[in-house]
């Protein structure tokens, strides 16, 4: 059986919901969206979409060493979930910890990257705060607006939907591989490291998708918790070429990483991965309507709770994410053990 | 002349808010009010209302020991800031950063502080997120909502004007003294610091008053930031028994501190300090109106922008809080400096 709380983290999420009350006008229940989707009484046709994110654990192991791309991520990442639920953005606002006396340059940078990535989507920060801290921690907190009847959960899927992402994916994974396992930075320059929330992707998904969530930990652990949340899992078509980004493809080709690496380790991208009747897939498949290119069609929905992976030979491959999805924890944040462990999972599963 | 960027607090502000656009639909400038304020289009009658803060500091320090109240001060410190618009509050989003691995108690406690302090107003935590940082950071992020034309801000006051507060103040800084300055604990247990966010007297507050501002960094710094938005000062009547809630007057009785430190130092408590017209000032002080005790008449806006104290003896003394408020940043973080600073201040002001 594939449950939710066989993942650590989701147990450590309902540590912290069940010793709160939960508000009766809210309309998601824990783990069920990626923002909070709230009743407005001054509003009765939306609901008030909420997230909220910190960046820190990407600051603390240095798998972001510019300020720009720290402001940027701390932005597209609260974005990214208000795309999810398929909500239009009204603002964000941040909270900024630091050292005291910190450099000019941290403040210089951060605040360009938050402005460019608020600039690209027509998004504004509102507000903030500041803090001095030992170490840089970055909260962002978007709030957005959808329709009620429109918005989006993670649940909803049925056997048979087809599966897509709205874009082609593993920038995450790939930029954290060359990052901190020792390759080469040139592969892949931080500065080319802009993932970008997929709002107006959310918005053309409203009334569509059966369910929907950002693959910001990864597309696999993604489709592995909606497999969770609703009892049905996913037959995926492994075409790399067409699944994987120009800078996956070739982070792989360099470093010999494994194609399906990419998309099974925990730092994603701003991707949408969604579901859509069967009846829907074709139209969404030829982009029509609202989609600056057209969605990446993954797969289909199935009864059996797993995720299948159909390789480029033919073979079909079951991948267990759950001793993936708690290796950080289980290897208590050692990175060489981590690594290798992973590729011995993969191993295990059949793959490479 | 009293200037905003006297104040190293407000200078950092800005060194973020001249690098960032602005909102066209935002309705505050910056600096101007405790929570932002944005048109919503839905909703086309009211303002969103909107506020982050995290409380770092305070843990750091070692100001706060019980994870309670962590807990509590992260809802509230946002809350308060909702109640100082007039707003109605909708709900509390928390990002939670805190050491790996982490025990048990921190989660139990700080959560049970979050959710009582919810309960207290009638306010729900709606979701959150969690971060592994060497040290315990909270942030908390309150949404609002309120009627356009009766949000408050920091700006309006006029000469003439009365000014009040909604409730005996002074906590926050007899709890800090304690706490840090070396005295024994028992003069003020951690358990009895419990400030609560006036959301009912923010919202008998709306369309009432001039302009409102919580005391949340001690109430002798708010009146400073008041003065600086608007230009004009206030002439406060200092009757300390009056004034000063028990807990700081016990305080100041036991460890020999002067009753003006209750007011001046950096750490306060979540009244609202706000102004109204002197018609109205008689019917707020009789509290009639919303009102669960009477709100606390402090003085009078006048029209030379600074703060004169009108001591018990008759005496009046003006007080430049411009070094005061940049201590913490001038002193370094070195407590001793600090607190031996501060009580120098306060005599050259010709105090105590």
């Amino acid at each position: 059986m594939t449950r939710m709380d066989d993942i650590l983290e989701n147990v450590a999420i309902d540590a912290w919901t069940r010793r709160l009350s939960r508000e009766p006008r809210q309309a998601n229940a824990p783990h069920e969206s990626d923002a909070e989707l709230l009743e407005l009484q001054a509003a009765p046709e939306h609901y008030l979409a909420i997230t909220i994110d910190t960046v820190a654990e990407e600051i603390l192991t240095g798998l972001y060493l510019e300020p720009y791309t720290m402001g940027w991520v701390t932005v597209m990442a609260s974005l990214s979930d208000l795309a999810a639920v398929g909500a239009d953005p009204l603002g964000v606002v941040v909270s900024v910890s630091a050292p005291a006396g910190g450099e000019e340059s941290l403040v210089e940078g951060t605040a360009r990257g938050m402005e460019d990535a608020c600039r690209s989507l027509g998004v504004f920060i509102l507000g903030g705060d500041s803090n001095a801290t030992p170490t840089v921690s970055l909260t962002g907190c978007a709030v957005g607006i959808v329709p009620r009847t429109e918005a989006i959960t993670r649940r909803g899927l049925q056997p048979g939907d087809s599966v897509f992402l709205t874009g082609r994916a593993g920038s995450g994974n790939a930029f954290g591989l060359v990052r901190l396992g020792g390759f080469d930075g040139e592969l892949f320059p931080e500065d080319e490291y802009r993932p970008i929330a997929m709002i107006e992707a959310g918005r053309a998904l409203r009334g569509v998708a059966t369910a929907c969530m950002d693959t910001s930990d990864g597309v696999l652990t993604t489709l592995d918790q909606l497999t969770r949340l609703n009892g049905h899992g996913f037959e995926i078509d492994c075409d790399w070429a067409s699944i994987l980004c120009d800078e996956a493809l070739r982070v792989c080709e360099r470093t010999g990483a494994p194609p399906w690496m990419m998309l099974a380790g925990p730092h994603g991208e701003f991707e949408l991965a969604f579901t859509v009747p069967s009846s829907s897939a074709e139209a969404i498949a030829s982009a029509a309507g609202g989609w600056d290119s057209p969605p990446l069609r993954l797969g289909t929905v199935v009864e059996r709770p797993a995720i299948t992976l159909r390789l480029p030979s033919g073979e079909k491959v079951d991948v267990d994410m759950a001793p993936l999805r708690n290796l950080l924890e289980t290897t208590e944040g050692h990175l060489d053990r981590y690594l290798r462990e992973f590729r011995e999972l993969g191993r295990s599963w059949g793959l490479e």
